[in-house]
């Protein structure tokens, strides 16, 4: 990653098996919805956890997955989250446990609640206005999309240069997946690293780019 | 594997990050279809690959990848394959590369090209059928399913009793989905093994059962 040393976007998501990020019906009550969705995130308790994800929730990754964890919280200077993740995590409280600003995208330029500009910011002018404001607040460091949908808009439109899966244990069947709708032809990615975790396999990627 | 140490009916498959065995438009021509799909063997050869696969073709894979391949041709007493990965490999010349015994499902009672009962098996009786049968060929040994269609049946049926998906990095977007019309709920998988190869990511799982 030497020619692009900072500002990295990267797509950091639990996922099941066969590609779920979220089970069928997610609501406020269901959270990661149906089909048993919620157990894409069992490696980050080792068992249960409860939904949406707030400050004191206890994260008990075990052995690789500790500092998997770790990096997270250190990588990351900012977030792009799409409008449903943020509904269903109920805005995190006005700020997401990792303590970073987090970059909302809506199509509604008066949001309710209103970000206060620290925590929450909203941004309306899509997925390459969020990235752009995204990477001047984390400066030196890299940027998290949240959500299927921001990570489908990024790799779409070519913005997005790595992904890190956490592959759940699980077949889910149905419901929100997280490589869908990102256009037209095929994508090379560079495995960079791959490995278990205790229930979860960690598999990082570099997007390379269509086709060929 | 205490409980059932011989007979395991196994999914080994390779396919891509976002689940798919095969692009769309699979044809004798286009091989494992567009889009890519033919990439989800490169790690097999270390580059391109022909298809459909024959006895000359050169296997090169590298690294840990190496033993994956050796296990694969020593592990397994019979195969079953779907009529359709059946066709697109021309049946394999008559017999599978591997040289074990092939149980092709089929609808039809009087298929073109016969087989001759020893290196090719047409069973219309359905994935039960075909399973039984194969576990009496393989003996102490191990039954791989061939193709997405005999796994999805295996895994609705509950006949399935191992995962090993080799992960290829591409992401697909459109074709055949290893992981599809399973049933009507979720199945929850032990991750037993899960390892880097060179252009590959190798994850094991043992199949626990649906729901919960």
């Amino acid at each position: 990653m030497s020619d692009n040393p900072r500002g990295l976007v990267v797509a950091e998501m639990s996922m099941s098996l066969d590609g779920f990020v979220a089970g069928p019906n997610e609501t406020l009550e269901h959270g990661l919805g149906t089909r048993g969705g919620h157990h894409v995130f069992d490696w980050l308790s080792s068992g249960t956890r409860r939904f949406p994800p707030d400050k004191s929730m206890a994260l008990r990754p075990e052995g690789a997955s500790r500092g998997v964890i770790a990096e997270t919280f250190a990588r990351f200077g900012a977030y792009v989250s799409g409008k449903r993740t943020y509904t269903l995590a109920r805005g995190w409280g006005g700020l997401h446990p990792a303590g970073v600003p987090t970059f909302v995208l809506t199509h509604n330029s008066d949001p309710d609640p209103p970000g206060d500009g620290t925590g929450l910011i909203f941004v309306t002018g899509g997925i390459e206005d969020a990235i752009d404001q995204a990477k001047v607040t984390a400066g030196a460091k890299d940027i998290a999309l949240l959500g299927a949908s921001p990570c489908q808009q990024a790799l779409k439109a070519g913005l997005l240069d790595e992904i890190f899966v956490h592959v759940a244990p699980i077949l889910i069947g149905d419901g929100v997946r997280l490589f869908d709708h990102f256009g037209d032809d095929f994508i090379m990615l560079e495995q960079v690293d791959a490995f278990a975790g205790v229930n979860v396999a960690h598999l990082r990627y570099r997007v390379q780019g269509q086709g060929s």
